[in-house]
C-alpha cells in the first residue's frame, strides 16, 4: 500500500493557546492541534474493507476485482491444434526434406477449425490443415504452406491429391498441444486480480459468461452552504456556483465508485437533515464546506447530533479542515447501516486534494484494491513553492519528461480557491512539513494524479 | 504523438521465392512482404480524424475532450470575499496591533457567505465576516477569529459588540480579489483539453451544466470463425470459446470507445454478409480472424467484395496479419457512411496486441486526444526474448519497480494463443526488428499497459 508521503510520524498536538512566532502572521498555532497525514489516513483507513461480492457479466467488470479465484472449468486449447495453415505430417515423413528434396506426400483429407477429422494420417499421407484445426490423428508436425508445393501446383493447375514438402521441420513444429495455455482445474485468475481487457478474455476464453467481482461503492456526494448556487440558477449577490458537488462526483467515478449527487444543503438544520436521510445504504457519504472552525456551522452540529464524527486539522495545505466518522443508521425508522463520513474542506481544491488523499484510498479499498496510492516519481522543481507554517504543501504541478528527467511546473497561484490551477496540474508535488520551501532545481517527490494520457513520455 | 517504437523505416519489399537462410525452419519470406510497423500505423492513422461536437451534461463528459475552448461568462470569485473566518476591518486601524497592544474595533454587523452587507467599515469599526462571504465595503483585510480576543470574550461572557484586534497583518491579508481566478471573457479551458474531475470542476464553478466535447466513437466489434463457440454453449469437437469479442469489446471501453459486440460471423458468405449490414452508422469495424494466408477465408472475400480492404503482413510478433481499409456504405439501401475496418489476427494475444498498437491510437483520434500512446520507461530484463525472424517483438511482460529501476519479467510462455500471459503482463517489451534476442540484464523499451493502479512505485 501506498501511504501518505514523506510522513515525519507526529502525535497531534494538544497544547492552546501559545503565541505566533514573529514572522508568523495571520498563523498562530502553527503544527498544534493537528493530525498529521499520516495519522489521519490510518484512522480513516482502518474504517474501511472490501464491499460485498456480486456476479455480473464479464463485460461489465470491467475495473472491478475479483472475489474469487477463477480456476479452470477446462483445457485449453482443449484439443491439439495447429498453429499455422498447412498441412498435418508424421515427422518421420519429412525428415531431410527441402525444397532441392521434397518429400511427396499423399494428401488424404482436409480440415478446418472447428471440425475434428475421423482420418488418421498414415505413413506417406497428409491432411491439408487450418490455423486452429485439431490435429488428426497420426499427425504429430504442420508444415505450412509456404514449405510446399501448394502455390505452385496451384498456378500450373496440378492436383492437390498430393504435395511436396520442402523442409525438414521439427517434430511438433506448429502443433499447440492441449492444454498449453492452461489445464483442466489450474488456477488461472487469482482472488483480488483487477479485471482488465485481458481477464475478460481469460474468463471468456473459459467459457465463463460472468465473474464474481466486488461491488462498486456508492458513495454520497452532498454542498453545504447558503453562499452555493446550483447551476442553471442566475447567481446573486456573494453567491458563487456549487462546484464541489461535480468534481467530487467525477473523482468518484474515476475512482471506481457510483455517485449520487444529493446537491446542496442549505446551512439549516432542517435542510442538512432531510438531507442526510437520502444518504441510507450509501457506502460513503462525502461532504464538502463546514468542517472548518467558524460559527456558522450548522453541518457540524447535525453530523455531531448523527453520528460520532471527528473534527480534525490535517498538517497539509490545501485541505487542512477534514471530518470523518461514522454516521448512524437511519435514526426516523430506526434501520440503515452506519455510514462513513467525510467532510471536505469547502474551498475547490481543497476538496479535491483531500478527496485524492482520502476518500480515493478509501473508495479503493471497498472496490478490493490493494494498490491504494497514485504512481509517485522523483523530478526536479522548476518553480519554488513555499511552506509558511509547518504543514506538508500538496503544490499544483504540470509535471513534463526530458530526456529522462521529470519537471515539476508549479500551475500558477496555489490559493485552494483556485481550480483552474487544479485544471492545469497533472500531478502533485510535495514540500515536507519541516521544509519552509522548496527552490527551482531542487529534487522532490511527485504524485502523478494521471499518467496514461496526460503525461506525453 | 507517440509513433511506434524504435522503427527502422524500411519500405514493404516485394520480392518472392526467395530461399529461406538454412537456419531459418518454418519462416521462409524473412521480412519480406511484410510492412513495418510504423508504415502500418502511418497508414491506418491517416484514415482517422476527431469526430463531430456533441453537447452534454458536464458530469457526462468525463473523459472526453473539449471540442471549442471555454472562456469564463463570470468573474470567479465574482466579489473580492474573505479567505478566513474573521473581522473585516480597514489595515489603517490595525497598525502596530499585537496581543499585548490590542487595537479595539466597534463591531457593526456580520455578514456571511452568500450574504452581500449593505453596511460600510468605517475608521474604528470592524464587521464580523465568515469564509467566502463578499468584503463590505470600506473593509481590505480580514484578521482571523484567531488574532483577536474573541474567544476570551466569549468565554468570560463578555458582549461582541467591540473586539480587539491582536495582530498587524498586510493590507489585503486574507482578502481573495474578485477575479483573482478567473476574469470575466477569460480563456479558461482550451479546445481540446481531457475533461478530468477538475476540468468538470472548473466548468460547474463557472455555472456551466453543460459542455461541448467530441463524441465517443462507436467501435463495433465482430469475431468470425466456424471454430467459435458463443459463451454458455457447450463446446463440441473442435471448438474453443470466442474470448476476442469480450478481450476487444473491453479494449474499446478502456480506450474511450463505445462497444458493439456483433457476435460471432460464420465462415460463409451470408453470415458475414448479414452481420456487416449491423455496421451501419459505426465509426469503426474490428474483426478477429480470417485475415491471415490461408484458403478458408471467406471473411476475406466478403470484405474485399464490400470494401477497399488491404490485407497486411506486418513486421510485428505477435500481430502479424492484419486487415485495413474502408468497408462501403450500405449497398443495400445504397445509404451509409463508409467505415474505417480493422482486422485483427485470430489469436486471443496477437488480437490484444494489434489493438493495442493500431486500433486504440484510432479511437483515441476519434476523441480528439493528442497523446495517443502508452507511456514508455526504459527498465532492465530478467530473462531473455527472442526474435527469429526479423519481426520486432512485443514481449508480455510484467513491471516492477526496485530502488527506482524498473524490471520488465516476461510473464511466461509467448505463444500468441495463449492469453493468460497477457493477463499476468502489465506492459510490453520490444526487441527490435534487427536483433536476434534480447538477454536478461540488457536495457528494453517498455510500453506500459496499465500504470496507475498496476505498478506499485
Amino acid at each position: 500500500m501506498q501511504t501518505p508521503h514523506q510522513g515525519h510520524q507526529e502525535s497531534a498536538g494538544h497544547g492552546h493557546g501559545h503565541h505566533a512566532p514573529p514572522h508568523d502572521h495571520g498563523h498562530r498555532h502553527v503544527g498544534e492541534d493537528m493530525l498529521s497525514v499520516e495519522e489521519a489516513h490510518r484512522q480513516i483507513m482502518a474504517c474501511f474493507a472490501p464491499l460485498e461480492v456480486e456476479e455480473k457479466p464479464i463485460l461489465d467488470c470491467l475495473g472491478q476485482t475479483l472475489a474469487i479465484e477463477v480456476r479452470s472449468p477446462l483445457a485449453l486449447p482443449p484439443l491439439a491444434n495447429s498453429g499455422m495453415d498447412g498441412y498435418a505430417v508424421r515427422r518421420d515423413d519429412i525428415i531431410g526434406a527441402s525444397e532441392d528434396s521434397p518429400r511427396n506426400l499423399r494428401v488424404i483429407g482436409l480440415v478446418a477449425a472447428g471440425q475434428v477429422s475421423d482420418q488418421t494420417v498414415e505413413p506417406g499421407t497428409a491432411i491439408r490443415i487450418m490455423t486452429g484445426a485439431p490435429v488428426p490423428s497420426g499427425a504429430d508436425t504442420v508444415v505450412p504452406f509456404e514449405e510446399t508445393d501448394e502455390i505452385n501446383r496451384r498456378s500450373s493447375g496440378r492436383t492437390l491429391a498430393d504435395i511436396d514438402i520442402q523442409a525438414d521441420l521439427p517434430l511438433g513444429c506448429n502443433v499447440r498441444p492441449a492444454g498449453e495455455d492452461v489445464r483442466e482445474g489450474d488456477l488461472v485468475l487469482e482472488a483480488g486480480t483487477v479485471v482488465r481487457s485481458a481477464e475478460i478474455g481469460v474468463l471468456a476464453s473459459l467459457g465463463l459468461a460472468s465473474a464474481r467481482v466486488i461491488r462498486r461503492p456508492l458513495v454520497s456526494v452532498l454542498s453545504t452552504g447558503d453562499e452555493l448556487a446550483s447551476l442553471g440558477e442566475q447567481l446573486s449577490g456573494g453567491k458563487i456556483y456549487d462546484s464541489n458537488s461535480f468534481s467530487v462526483a467525477a473523482s468518484v467515478v474515476a475512482a471506481g465508485g457510483i455517485p449520487k449527487v444529493l446537491g446542496i444543503a442549505r446551512d439549516s438544520l432542517e435542510d442538512m437533515h432531510r438531507k442526510l436521510e437520502e444518504v441510507v445504504n450509501s457506502d460513503l457519504l462525502v461532504t464538502s464546506a463546514g468542517v472548518s472552525k467558524g460559527d456558522y456551522d450548522v453541518v457540524k452540529d447535525v453530523l455531531t447530533e448523527r453520528g460520532d464524527i471527528n473534527f480534525w486539522s490535517v498538517r497539509m495545505r490545501p485541505a487542512k479542515p477534514l471530518a470523518f466518522g461514522m454516521l448512524r443508521g437511519d435514526p426516523v425508522n430506526g434501520t440503515g447501516k452506519p455510514v462513513p463520513l467525510m467532510g471536505l474542506p469547502g474551498n475547490p481544491v481543497s476538496a479535491m486534494v483531500a478527496f485524492e488523499m482520502f476518500a480515493r484510498p478509501a473508495i479503493r479499498t471497498m472496490l478490493g484494491r490493494k494498490r491504494l496510492g497514485r504512481p509517485m516519481v522523483e523530478g526536479i522543481l522548476t518553480a519554488p513553492i513555499y511552506n509558511s507554517d509547518g504543514r506538508r504543501v500538496y503544490a499544483r504541478v504540470e509535471v513534463e519528461k526530458r530526456d529522462g528527467v521529470y519537471y515539476a511546473n508549479p500551475t500558477g497561484p496555489q490559493g485552494s480557491n483556485i481550480l483552474t490551477s487544479m485544471s492545469r496540474a497533472n500531478a502533485l508535488a510535495i514540500c515536507p512539513d519541516h521544509l519552509s520551501r522548496k527552490d527551482a532545481g531542487e529534487q522532490v517527490d511527485i504524485i502523478m494524479l494521471d499518467w496514461n494520457e496526460e503525461v506525453d513520455i
